[in-house]
């Protein structure tokens, strides 16, 4: 029977820095992750939620940046992100025809909180990204709507399910079953521990290119699949980053950029019709939305020290994307379709 | 009584160019514009969508461009239309926090003519953008939903409606009523004229920066105002630019850049809280989403020709903007409030 | 005869803010201001140089960003402005065919004083502007070097000159000369007080545009002009901005974008043959080559607070090109041509 | 005694795709490359200069596009590239000081073709770039001059040298010799074939981190490294793009950005103190710098056609990154320092 270990389970160990204890994204200390899994007939889809401190995000935010590697997609919430520098919602991830039903909850979820809303202060960014599970789900039917957002966020916690779960229910990656990965690098920096961790919903790429760990096993993968899909990639990757190492705006887009690293070992060329998008925050200091002096203060490191971050997310990005593929179960769904997981495989490939 | 007449009735003319015909966006061949407005005890707002041309959108993109002012604001599509350079459906404005259900709307829109979304083809990028009409406008209640979407597009026509109509509905522009503006513009290149249109949705600046076609009524007015308003400014503008001008991508987002310039000459200096964006789009030609040959060819115009452009999208962006201050009606809302017409003091102005 | 007053000096204020004692970017604390001017023959051309503080600023850099309005130019420097947020250099401005020989004297200059560049550390970015004055000056002899470069730093002080000197010796700003020009204004945060100072090289724009503080000036100016320019505008303007406000780099960028609209309400379009480009700085903090300790901290103001910056700015843009022009004397040059000051016409324009 | 074989003679084959005949960016009809390498005493240096077509390039631009993948460098010209989408000078490739000096005598070289410039026409935007080879060279002399331009580009041929030639003679790239290497593919579309050439200046990594085509060399060199060189990497790498794929600037740009995909499979990070910068451009049609008729047309393939060139340009840089390592000789230079070539441990390693 098909064991879904994760990559370490199975000595595949991407790049030279430790990971956190539980190597993922929730080893930064505040960060939950929560799923709803929607499954019957020919839907396969869900939502993810990423929540990255347990407060009330609007009124205490924390510094973010975004960073389009290919904008083939349809994230809302990245214009304000970029302008202002911090994130002031958890983040959802699900199907793309979602993202307005998911921005709707999501806004309804930060309205209860926060009566001033629309009254005496302005209104919230909600940040909702996506990809395409049209292989596996009826995405036409856009079953998501406001409780399924409101469950994902309650469901958020440290220990979260990997693989064809939440958004990546239906999530197709190099051909086998995607979905949701994670993994965690620590650095340290005159005697200080930092944390980065990385969540991908992984969605791209076509078999005959997928590199695991530096060997290309695209080829014999192809001979080994059961049933080869020939349907052009219409696929993409989502990339959340947390880490608390202190860093500005500026900061933490160069080092949210070098997801595209990680991504490009795994195989993937950032193809044209793959939506590839990164989303990063520092939980370090918060933002608040009212601050008591206008005057405040950000601890930053000295710019060369980035070198250690840039390690830290390029080797959890390529770990995560294998984790979600070992993770994600075999899964059918629409009109008979199946996916394979890797795992099926990995003991011909290792 | 006040009359609501636009700018060019009262003999205000911004800049040098000759106006098309209708001195409106829709001057531009095939492309109209719809609203629907909603207005009963707290709630005033409405949706407004602008219609590019009168084919199937999906099928037949038009080139587009995308260009962020000031980033405080929530749209979603432009990621997409920056990476493809293209604009797939129509532009739909609405309030901040309706963004969600808008899109959702404008997907079932796009679904229903087109079967293979989601089937046999991808998914589709929809566009909307928004201010937030709070001060006159119960937003919390997030009245909008699929049906306005609906009857927004189907309202679209080419005799449209400025002012407090559609999006514009509980809109303030400079501490007055703002709300749907429309201005164009012709130019001559080489025996060919082309037709530039700007629509405006108004909702941004400070009543004492106010600038009148040069003039610095902002005090003046201030004075004359029966009930200042002290609330900081939490506005932003969105425009839209369409025009039947050949041009690539690139130089449409060079020329769409120059909305600032009119922006700029109304008072605006681009206010932290405002969230002002450009979405530009040109009907010159179009792209097919599967076209019958790979090789194709666009036409463009002589770079230094843009000057002409910059120019025709600077005057009509500062006269839509008077347009829409001028047409739109004193309107009264939330919690007894009531902005007034600038129409109300035109005549002590000019 | 002609007086050759600044602005203020004519009762002509730009907006409502105070200015600073001298009115003038160096009325942040530390800025200095040189030009070399050379003018013989058919040459009028020069260098100026903006001195961010008195140290060595390789060693100590200050918070940088620069934006593009239109990139029509020849500007080295700002590649990296852009990604590590800091200037370790003064800022050159010369004409256009001479950014490579200020590059290379900038250089030269920075290497005197850090003798481990090049040997134990990385190397320099020096940041160099121009304008192209081909209209009096004969560029294609390229006459700038070395010493040139050396004599500007050297000759920069706090009561620097404005008008036909340094580089602004041979530009041409709407059809009349132009030239250097600077103002500046403060602004105050629970008590604190900040000042923000602009030089702008103004060598841009059609006589027909010219707006003089909200009045269109450019029609009767034609009709004054004695000998009218029908040649196209080749010109652009470089825009410099310095403050003492503390701010993040990402801040400081949403501040400098606001010199776009000074620069609009002049009668700009920021056309398709005009480099546009501003770079800012702040003094408020610097930032070490090497720092003694990894950790920095750096302070900003709440977010809100930069709409009294983006006054500032915008106020203080206006009114240094309109200083530019008035400060500017009537210059003679290549093949006979002249350039007239605006001061030749003020008296009949005001 | 070490033989200095291309990556194809080892039989290392990077990728699916066919090369050009040649491999190399030169298998573009009209490109050529020409060197001058500066060596003596402690001067390890030179220029190189990719020319894209035999051509006036002034009067006839060409498409092109430019991508900063990390910004930490000094390049001259991308400003006008990203506003205008088009190169009109060759591109020089040089040591960080001398940008300045190669800008200067590139400036000269095409005022000698164009007397117009600077008289009835606007000027010409040089583009040079560069990477620190202050490792092996004295780079503080700053020996480059005028001369070496011209030479330089007067000795573009299409059968071009590798290696530590040119801008390459002293470049470092994993702690082993880097310089200049090339690599090529040709894609089919509909029955039309079209060649994507690279060129690459690599200065850039860690040994440690070093990838030989998907294996993880950089441990066991570390320990065959006779002498094993300590410091921090201050590199870069500068990658030029050439095509005859008709394309426009956008989707050129789209193209460019995958040079990060095949750079980062060969161990880079991009790391904080390298200048990571593509430029591109496609030769397939010249933009007239004074057009006949002002209305013009432009070939491009439909976008979905553009996942081919992704893996074009992703397969040609990495393999061109180990040619530029593979064919540099083991070189000494400043400080009796040596850096060895991959080629004398490569028969360990395969």
């Amino acid at each position: 029977m098909t064991k879904y270990y994760r990559a370490r389970d199975r000595q595949i160990e991407i790049g030279k820095l430790s990971t956190g204890p539980k190597n993922r994204i929730t080893d930064i200390d505040g960060v939950t992750v929560g799923h709803v899994t929607i499954q019957e007939d020919s839907i396969n889809t869900g939502v993810t939620a990423i929540v990255p401190h347990q407060g009330n995000l609007f009124k205490e935010k924390v510094v973010a940046a975004s960073h389009v590697l290919n904008g083939f997609g349809k994230t809302i919430g990245t214009v304000q992100i970029n302008e202002l520098g911090t994130l002031e919602t958890p983040i959802l991830l699900t199907n793309t025809l979602s993202v307005g039903n998911c921005s709707t909850g999501l806004i309804k979820y930060m309205l209860q909180d926060n009566p001033e809303i629309g009254r005496t202060t302005g209104t919230i960014n909600p940040v909702v990204a996506e990809c395409n599970d049209m292989y596996l789900n009826d995405i036409r039917q856009m079953v998501i709507n406001d409780n399924h957002v409101f469950e994902a966020i309650k469901n958020a916690k440290v220990d979260f399910d990997e693989g064809a779960v939440g958004a990546g229910t239906g999530m197709r990656c190099f051909g086998l079953k995607g979905g949701i990965g994670s993994a965690s690098r620590v650095i340290e920096i005159e005697g200080d521990t930092y944390t980065f961790g990385v969540l991908v919903l992984s969605n791209f790429g076509h078999l005959d290119d997928f590199i695991l760990d530096g060997k290309k096993v695209g080829k014999p993968l192809t001979k080994m699949q059961q049933k080869q899909t020939s349907e052009k990639d219409k696929g993409s990757i989502i990339i959340i980053v947390g880490t608390d190492m202190p860093m500005t705006g500026r900061q933490l887009q160069r080092v949210i950029k070098r997801c595209g690293v990680g991504l490009s070992r795994t195989g993937s060329k950032m193809g044209h019709g793959s939506g590839d998008l990164v989303i990063g925050f520092s939980t370090a200091q918060t933002i608040a939305h009212q601050p008591q002096k206008k005057k405040q203060s950000l601890e930053f490191y000295y710019e060369e020290e980035l070198d250690k971050a840039f390690h830290a997310v390029s080797e959890s990005t390529e770990e995560a994307i294998l984790n979600s593929m070992l993770t994600a179960h075999t899964t059918s769904g629409r009109e008979g379709r199946t996916l394979f997981s890797l795992s099926e495989y990995i003991d011909f490939l290792i």
